[in-house]
């Protein structure tokens, strides 16, 4: 054998060697994480990507045949590609459908659309068969006082024990975070609407 | 007219002033943003959410019939629910299958294995007909030295002009961190799986 393959083998050696250990630390963890149940998970913070999250892990959980349901907040008067693609899987859409508050411009017709919308929140999350509930941008109901945040706590408190309950939106409240199992924070480095970028279809919505 | 009712018709009319003053300054900056092609968007950081902010891209954008292509480094040697799911829809799946490098244990086969799967994602970005490319956990090839970083910017710079790419996993490298349209960094506040919650099935993969 010359040199060079000696050196080759050394490397894959040593190699080898790091990944057991790493190997053997990983299924120690793993050995410890046990415990099955529905999670909270808030994906928080002012980057892109919240909502989307949230629905990668709606079209994962279908995708196993679990049965998952989508309310809404705020968004929804217009198209959105993934509702298109979640509702042939039979996935229940509930949408609020007024818009940005800067569009409806009526905090009344607002309060009044988002206590709806969460009548359809509080029957999801009390039926065992929902899997799981996303709450899309849930996190600015409370922070404009829309609804309120024991009734929310409680709602979701209260749901069966195998429901995964998902929470997105920016300036997610304290109780929410603590709360919650798993709490990402997406914080923006930069967006192309800022270099004068259109919402694209597809991308955006 | 009563005290009161006065006063809900004053607060009304303020909330309104506020948001008609917002909905102005949105307008204008949805004015100013008029481009349209295909982005770079980079979903990096240590928190739990970044392939699935990428796969709930690739719903969204199927979902509005473009034609979304996915390519897996690294993980793929099990069964992905979004992958069961977005299958049926037509989006074409490359995977390195080969698990993470403390499962192989063998540099020089990940290597092997690398550059084969990035032969599938030069193919799908060199390639018309596909509007979107998710790169999901490309950051790690690059770190590892598994894949040319040049080679990889110089795809993704001659890609068609309508195509977006998305890029995932941590510690992303800087110059594709520079070349990126769209970054968003994922933090990790809190994660269940280090209190002794197991991955579960639809909710993990």
């Amino acid at each position: 054998m010359t040199n060079e393959k000696h050196a080759v083998n050394r490397e894959q050696q040593r190699h080898q060697q790091r990944q057991q250990k790493i190997k053997q630390k990983v299924d120690e963890k793993i050995a410890k994480a046990q415990d099955e149940r529905g999670l909270v998970i808030v994906i928080t913070g002012n980057g892109k990507g919240k909502s989307t999250s949230g629905f990668g892990t709606v079209a994962r959980a279908t995708g196993h045949g679990l049965n998952a349901a989508v309310v809404q907040f705020i968004k929804g008067n217009w198209e959105c590609g993934e509702a298109n693609l979640l509702k042939q899987h039979g996935v229940e859409f509930c949408v609020m459908a007024t818009g940005f508050t800067w569009e409806t411009q009526n905090k009344a017709a607002d309060i009044a659309a988002a206590q709806i919308t969460w009548a359809d929140a509080t029957r999801l999350l009390a039926d065992p068969d929902i899997d799981m509930v996303l709450l899309d941008e849930l996190t600015y109901m409370i922070s404009y006082h829309y609804l309120d945040l024991d009734d929310v706590i409680n709602a979701i408190n209260n749901r069966p024990h195998h429901q995964h309950v998902i929470i997105t939106g920016r300036s997610c409240h304290r109780r929410l975070i603590e709360m919650a199992d798993t709490v990402s924070e997406v914080q923006e480095i930069k967006h192309a609407f800022h270099s004068g970028v259109k919402a694209q279809k597809g991308l955006d919505w």
